[in-house]
């Protein structure tokens, strides 16, 4: 048996994962605004141990997916936007209060990993996993390990310019896809059209700018209006440029799409997107990149944490 | 030994390859308008064997740079937008004439296999080399195989659109990469920055238009034209944006360049571009992306087709 652990800005989950990368049992809880967050990804793990019914010993590894940059030899998470953990040997800090392998990995990682192992993408030879959240997180699996450039970096794919000279980015570069394809982007997009349409639908349903939401110009855009319209297809259009980018740059078998966002189902979402993959991606091939929707949500942070796929 | 043939829209360069990955004895020719490619391959390969003095007996293998889509499986030539060459199975026809192990690679896959066995790259983990030409091509060498996804395709970093609605490409999308990195687009940058600037030195240089070459801003800017500054400075900004996406998606540990273009030397050229790359790529660790120049020209071409690096 195994444990995972994703680490999110906000919130923790636990789960305890047999070996058909299966979840038997799960724990949740909130990230510690400060320290100790060793103690507290400890007792969610022992939770979700307590309540599949294990026993400590049984379990064999101890995942914990970061949503940041990590040593992996040495248990170090080096470096994380948006939790304050710079350089902190967390493999050891709980080694010594729970003595089992831990295992560290990128949580974009995790989730790739994870729909490879037990989800959209099970069985396949590559499979990126493209996760729309905050931001946008990437993550790659090539016969069976995680692709990792120098420094053990997956693919920063969020950080990829598409409007020299656009919106800027926390990494410092302006006109990043993040910027536009993330659901932050998206609330972004809402919120400018809203402001040059005042008669938009999106008013009443959002009710103010600060309450808009990544689903406001969806359902807008599905009871007709057309500032909504105008979102969705400026959102779809930038994803879509970027995804393609990616399917030109990577080429994986399949590329399954994450995140809140990807619910909004196939007719104002996964149909445009694909009908752009297969009309602009750069294959003169019969074997072309399948895109999909993701099937694990965050259980897959989990699975992905869990069973780590680093080649030895 | 092996023999590599690097095939050109234009030009055929046979090279007899010893074990060592050095190339001992050349051959060259034109590509042949209309069909008979194999002809022409056949005969400059036995060309470059006996101009080393080997016997065809001592030949382990013929390999084959082909510019576009190749089966390998099969030996077959998929697709070549500038060659003829439609699902032509150029190894069967070979091997009917010189029954030798017959291997076809993409030219960018050999390029960076070239570089990664006795090049720039040499030794590295993972290597890409960007090729600025017509287009702009990328190969990708990780773990000593080339990184190829599905349909066998590598890296088509070219066609990555940085230019929403931007110049368009011969792939079908408006704003690739390669419509302002490659030469082809310095030369394009060129043209427009003359046409507004009449009073421009470029236009002594190169007299005309269309007498345009990949040299002449930045032989302006060196003489102090503002003409050939702004250019200069305008593809130097695309190429290094498209170089830092690529650094995002891929952390290379080495990054070669090579084609005409790379040999402008430091000043003007690759120390602004390792700048960019520096400041703006996305990787909190310290094992960062080193950029260089490609060592070997046209060789690389020549010794990845020899020594291909296909993971058995």
């Amino acid at each position: 048996m195994y444990v995972g652990v994703d680490v999110g800005g906000t919130n923790l989950a636990a789960g305890l994962v047999d070996e058909q990368c299966r979840i038997v049992a799960r724990a949740v809880g909130k990230t510690p605004k400060d320290g100790s967050l060793d103690d507290a990804i400890l007792a969610l793990a022992r939770k979700a141990v307590h309540a599949g019914g294990a026993r400590p010993e049984e379990i064999v590894r101890l995942g914990i997916g970061i949503p940041g940059a990590v040593d992996r030899t040495h248990g170090v998470v080096l470096h994380t936007p948006n939790i304050r953990m710079e350089n902190t040997p967390l493999a050891r800090q709980i080694q010594e209060k729970w003595p089992v392998p831990v295992a560290l990995e990128n949580d974009a990682g995790c989730a790739a990993a994870g729909e490879y192992l037990a989800g959209a993408a099970r069985g396949a030879r590559s499979a990126m996993v493209v996760t729309l959240g905050t931001g946008v997180g990437a993550g790659l699996v090539v016969d069976g390990a995680l692709f990792l450039g120098c420094g053990g970096i997956g693919p920063e794919a969020g950080h990829m310019v598409i409007h020299p000279g656009g919106r800027p980015c926390n990494c410092g570069r302006k006109g990043c896809w993040e910027r536009y394809a993330s659901a932050t982007g998206l609330k972004q997009t809402t919120r400018e059209v809203m402001l040059r349409r005042k008669d938009s639908l999106m008013w009443q349903l959002a009710q103010s700018l600060e309450a808009v939401s990544g689903k406001t110009a969806f359902q807008a855009a599905r009871m007709g209006d057309e500032g909504g319209r105008e979102v969705v297809e400026d959102y779809l259009f930038h994803l879509g440029l970027g995804l393609v980018n990616l399917v030109n740059c990577f080429h994986p078998e399949i590329l399954c799409l994450g995140g809140g966002v990807s619910n909004e189902g196939d007719d104002l979402f996964l149909t445009p997107l694909r009908r752009m993959v297969e009309e602009e991606s750069f294959n003169p091939t019969e074997n072309r990149t399948r895109l999909v929707k993701a099937q694990l949500g965050n259980d897959a942070g989990i699975i992905g944490a869990a069973v780590p796929l680093i080649r030895q």
